[in-house]
């Protein structure tokens, strides 16, 4: 990537954009999104204001095309490696999204209370990123059939619900272990979220008064 | 209760406070924090606004006191029995918790959504609140120490990080559940959700590279 700060560089309109969005994003890894202006990527990236705002509409319009940006990179270096075992994909793929939050933690703190406050795009925006990311269980498992014999699991609407749980769990323990690891290695972390997964599947398989395997 | 709209009771100024705050509370339940106002109130309460400031200082003073109101009377309505098996008290708790859930959908979302939003003070009573739940799950497991054996876990800072894990998997499940329950009874619900504790806490007792029990 190439600087954008103090320099122009011809390129079309759409390459433009998306540039100050690849900066859009690089400035909300350290603040939140209301404290991302115009104003301010215009300082950084060295434009006018007044093309900012051909290029995004509103400051509205530039907070949902960069939250929208932020989501399909977290999508995209979180996915899992396309070869090896299932459990092995979905290790890779959660130590990519710890190492995500930990790079990004106001950016993606930010992400996650704007989704929870009072715009309806980006809380729509967060979340499809969310589905996204507990759909990708179900693929990887889908993929090897005796993983979900394995998680004992069927895809059904009650373990869509769990899995969809699995990651809310993530994401708070993530957040909460960066704000104070209280003396949890990262290793430790990603092996306990790993267990939880068919920990909290294999609920949906016991009948019901057995709340232990 | 009684009603405070359109009559006046003579009452001490913390009666009459309290009142409010539980007129506030129940107002909370239908809709959010942010439209939650003086003039909501003192039109419910048939009381003036300047009576209203005088009690609460200002907007912001009455939502924390509504929030922290909220919030107590989520620990207090969820508080688990004080005697029988442990399971089956933290499974009451749980129900409790849906049930409030349920109850209140509109102000708990406001509750959850304005904790993650700007106010610092409601995200601090909201943070409390949860902690106070998670709390309990070592409080009633310590009670019993079969239970803790049980579960296979110690009370160590990583258990204590997948106790919150699975609060905050509880909350969205449920609130998720509540949006859409394709289908899933509310028996269901709770026995999913009381089947994953045992089965996220497992995972802080077997060792890194075993993911399944």
């Amino acid at each position: 990537m190439t600087s954008t700060a103090g320099h122009r560089v011809r390129m079309t309109p759409g390459d433009r954009r998306d540039q100050l969005l690849d900066l859009g994003v690089r400035l909300l890894s350290t603040r939140s999104v209301d404290e991302l202006s115009i104003d301010v990527l215009a300082e950084e990236a060295g434009i006018s204001r007044g093309l900012l705002y051909h290029y995004f509409g509103s400051k509205q319009g530039f907070h949902r095309a960069v939250v929208r940006q932020a989501a399909d990179d977290l999508i995209r270096v979180t996915a899992p490696p396309a070869e090896g075992e299932p459990l092995e994909r979905l290790a890779r793929s959660l130590e990519a999204y710890v190492d995500y939050v930990v790079s990004n933690f106001a950016g993606y703190t930010s992400l996650v209370r704007a989704a929870a406050g009072g715009d309806e795009a980006l809380r729509e925006i967060y979340e499809e990123a969310r589905a996204a990311l507990t759909d990708r269980i179900f693929d990887v498992a889908a993929a090897d059939g005796n993983l979900l014999e394995a998680f004992g699991i069927a895809d059904t609407p009650s373990t869509r619900l769990l899995a969809r749980g699995w990651s809310a769990m993530t994401e708070d323990v993530v957040m909460a272990w960066v704000r104070e690891p209280a003396g949890v290695a990262k290793a430790e972390l990603l092996h306990l979220l790993a267990a939880a997964l068919p920990g909290v599947l294999a609920g949906s398989t016991t009948t019901a008064g057995q709340a232990r395997p």
